[in-house]
């Protein structure tokens, strides 16, 4: 089947293929757009990577992934400042080098709790300060850096953002083009104030990319790699996909998933498999089915 | 050691002892405290178990555990309803039996989503709905039911409840004598809001009991049994429990451990255990260092 025109396929789907592999099999596939990885990014370099992308005549949805800035300050502190501005201006080159449509975000992961520590008001306050010390350079770049709140079983070792108001609380301080939120179904299904933070998302105008992918237990050992096909889970993506459609959100939306079994499928089955799974469980919410304006 | 006097130790953290053992076992480490769980209850018979506990000298903290009441109407919604109205007797009857200062507070757990089901706020719905049906029975009883959010990796099968503030909506209709919250460290030490919602529950009454272990990564394959000694993990036990301190709860504090390697280990030795992690990591953040009035 051909994907619904706003689907993006997430890189990280299809963990295993080179980026020429992963463009191929998701242009083949007949998506419009893909999430790019900096992982597979760097190994072909980024001069390189943009001409595939251009090449591949597919919209950039997004760039995964910058953050993990818990730390105190010190020289692993300072490298992971300048490893968030280089994958800034690796979004801007990304999303210029895409098709038009395409959106230089830069998805942010905070980090978790630097080793040893058990002080989380000050990862987060240190999340914030670097949140400052990178906006300037977002914006020059035209970058938006969207702080994604993860699922709160990673908050001691990944992600100190657990939610989307702590998420919107965070970015406030700055320039909505520059500083926004992501909006993933897997972090934040269970949470009681969900639909009130995704409208509060679009009121602040920072609702910058949307990811999908579904919750199931028991987890598997790596809770890590517990994402799963929509549909094949408990989310129901109806009320949350019309909330996020009635910000006014118009951008592709990717389907996300880490998971060891879907890894180890062929990635043209698996690019098939997301289409039909997202057409099925999340298009129904959507404006126009999907499609563009 | 002695364990500090407010110290309860709950009986999930030696499962595999029976009552007699578990009473034998806590009074034998010097405790004061115990909460008990209805299946080694049920073991034995309830009369037996309130003449065994009244033998022990120990207070009754909490009764683990009623709830798990999502599910639609029909038998199986009746007999879990039932189920709960005997808990709640049998919470009254313990809580007589144990030495005073014994509290009749039976701990919910509201219960996941019913199988097949992706509707949350319908299982919400249907819990509130549960406590409506339970509340006379519990106030005629002179049992709280405390409400325990449970962390958000076990919203869909066990919990539907995942913060404090949701618990403690759940409760606003009820009188606080009857409907109360459990704050349990574990669930909930990586909100945002919790310092906040403890206040809440401080203000309006809410607080019925008090409930610490650790969190600490990597999660074991079964994450029911990820919970830690206090101090052997992430949590920073002083601002948690100095705000849980502040509302003026002055209850027995238990601490409820469910991990294998612990289970495997002889009780009296987890007791002890138990005495020496609360007291190094989690006394120091009570009034008169745990002593009570």
């Amino acid at each position: 089947m051909t994907p619904v025109p706003r689907l993006s396929l997430n890189q990280a789907t299809v963990k295993y293929a080179p980026l020429a592999e992963a463009l191929d099999v998701t242009a083949g596939a007949g998506y419009e757009a893909i999430g790019l990885w900096r992982e597979p990014v760097a190994e072909v370099g980024l001069a390189a990577a943009a001409r595939l992308l251009s090449a591949s005549g597919l919209r950039c949805s997004t760039y995964c992934r910058g953050g993990f800035c818990t730390m105190p300050e010190g020289p692993e502190r300072r490298a992971a400042l300048d490893d968030n501005r280089r994958a800034i201006e690796e979004t801007a080159t990304l999303a210029a080098a895409g098709a038009p449509g395409s959106r230089a975000v830069l998805v942010l992961v905070a980090g978790g709790l630097p080793d040893g520590s058990r002080d989380l008001p000050g990862a987060r306050a240190r999340f914030a300060d670097a949140l400052a010390e990178l906006a300037p350079a977002a914006a020059a770049a035209g970058v938006t850096l969207a702080v994604e709140p993860m699922h709160p079983m990673y908050c001691s070792d990944r992600a100190i953002v657990s939610t989307l108001d702590q998420a919107l609380d965070l970015a406030a301080p700055f320039d909505p083009a520059v500083v926004g939120v992501t909006v993933d179904t897997f972090h934040i299904w269970w949470d009681p104030a969900v639909l009130d933070a995704i409208a509060r998302a679009g009121r602040e105008g920072r609702l910058a990319t949307y990811q999908v992918c579904d919750w199931r237990t028991p987890l598997p050992a790596d809770v890590l790699l517990s994402r799963h096909y929509p549909g094949d889970g408990v989310i129901d993506f109806g009320p949350l996909t019309r909330a996020v459609e009635a910000t006014g959100y118009d951008g592709d939306i990717e389907v996300e998933i880490f998971n060891a079994d879907i890894w180890a499928a062929p990635p043209a089955v698996v690019a098939q498999r997301v289409a039909e799974s997202f057409a099925e469980a999340v298009a129904p919410g959507l404006a126009r089915g999907g499609a563009r304006l």
